[in-house]
């Protein structure tokens, strides 16, 4: 046991590339070690990338690991992919992204696809979240892909929230803008030389200064930015402005420890209960063939799926 | 309690939208009327209409209204946005959306939005379905945003799933493809008239064709249809597709009603089981102040998350 704690907070990529894919796919073993581990996490600055498909995420993170590297900071990069049933998605990705910096001993990548286990997205990537840092990584940049809940749950574990949009995304923006906004400390606009730019600028600064009052309490008052990734256009200013909002952090109250931040821990321990609840309980009916039987009776119309799951759950509980 | 059921079963509205937001809201009254109400569901055809944000999804659910009542269908449409965390993105859709059908008593729309509550998305979205279906409707559409676990969970419950793109969708769409394709009965390209639009087709038929060996086996091979949907071409084509569907889902083993489908009869209870306990559990741990303790030793330094859930889920458990 031990010697795994000592081989990750040495960095060594091999022990650290197996308790990820331990991790995503729910390997209960993996407890143990991250109690370990936990006493040697708490110094990376994790930042969490997010926006629709196609809005360029995976370009502005290879451009924000060039940057960072050449700031001296080693980088650890989750690419979170849940839509992939076979983690086909995340291999492809993988593969393509790890070839700019795929030389470089600074950097680790990694994708996580978890699925098909209960225990869930958000608590295999909070997990591997800890490794990286106890690992030694100076910061960690989360990708996911979508704006499903999950992915909002995933990015509420970042220090700094990136949403990334791109110019004219059609009827559904006013939605995303009133649900993400609330996550958002950085809103990028990618692709800015595309039509619509200005349109999607003011659309955002119109939703974002909604909150005046806010930020006239002192509440941190996210910027946009107009960049476009793939010429590396604006992507210096954007690191800076992590920098920023790193620095308000620090300042106000919980500053940049997660352990020392309320509303982290207590969604970092409600989701760690969650999925170890899910895991516990699932496997214990699967293995009785209690779970079986009831969807046989409800097959048979024997009885309703509701009554069902009481009949199944209540009993598993002291 | 009968008199609930007997109003849904009868159409009336307002039983129907008051039982849907308590549902939407988590409400546990909400247990007793589903269980009743269960026998008097699995007539509706349920579609799931899924896709990324900005490919026009709301404008094509309109359409598919219109043409299923034309047909003298009646139609329930539940648009799923988790994103909302005010629900203002689902106050401001149903608005849009109410307009052209708001007079017809053959429609019923409403979204849901449910967050906060840690019952889930997904069980309130097949427990609003339900409702609908026992209140008569002849169809259902579910709408969803973005394409994170979610979203593929809420529309594995449909009978047909239609997955939407729009040309030139960028890096991501490999990815997606990879997620979606294993859910998707048929893909709409919508907006056909912009520029790529044949190399969107090209590269999901390439996609799709890949499983070749299950179409020769009988399986369902997707279509792939071009369609515009805001000028409604494509939209009847369309409908008759999912006519298709419907047909080869009764021709082959399970049929239509979800309760003799051993797979979705699988999935809803293990979401049921899920919803369940973790609503039970947490509000143990929340009176009893333990959470609360638990989240100030973490904060403290004195144990670490993995353990202190250990310690707080293994005791609820009999």
């Amino acid at each position: 046991m031990n010697d795994i704690v000592e081989k990750i907070v040495a960095g060594d990529v091999r022990t650290v590339a197996r308790l990820i894919r331990d991790i995503d796919d729910g390997m209960p073993e993996v407890r143990e070690v991250l109690k370990d581990l936990y006493p040697h996490t708490g110094n990376a600055y994790v930042i969490g990338i997010t926006g629709a498909p196609g809005v360029g995420k995976s370009t502005l993170v290879d451009q924000m690991v060039a940057h960072l590297r050449k700031r001296d900071k080693t980088v650890g990069v989750l690419a979170v992919d849940p839509t992939s049933p076979f983690s086909g998605g995340a291999i492809l990705g993988d593969r393509v992204r790890m070839q700019r910096h795929s030389m470089d001993p600074g950097v680790f990548i990694r994708s996580l696809a978890t699925r098909g286990h209960f225990g869930g997205l958000t608590q295999s990537t909070r997990s591997a979240i800890d490794v990286l840092d106890a690992m030694g990584k100076d910061y960690i940049l989360v990708e996911t892909v979508g704006v499903g809940q999950d992915e909002v749950d995933v990015v509420r574990s970042a220090h700094t929230t990136v949403i990334v949009v791109i110019p004219g995304m059609g009827d559904d923006i006013q939605a995303i803008k009133a649900g993400i906004l609330e996550i958002g400390d950085i809103f990028l606009i990618n692709k800015a030389d595309r039509e619509g730019c200005d349109k999607t600028m003011s659309d955002l600064r119109m939703m974002i200064e909604m909150d005046q009052k806010k930020y006239d309490r002192g509440a941190w008052k996210p910027p946009i930015l107009k960049i476009q990734a793939v010429f590396d256009k604006g992507v210096a200013e954007f690191i800076d402005e992590i920098d920023k909002h790193a620095r308000y952090l620090a300042d106000t109250a919980g500053g940049l420890d997660f352990r020392a931040s309320k509303t982290k821990v207590r969604q970092e321990l409600g989701e760690m209960i969650k999925a170890r609840l899910i895991e516990e309980v699932i496997d214990r009916l699967t293995e009785s063939g209690d779970f079986d039987r009831a969807v046989e009776s409800i097959i048979k119309g024997k009885i309703d799926p509701y009554t069902a799951c009481e009949n199944l759950v209540l009993p598993t509980l002291s």
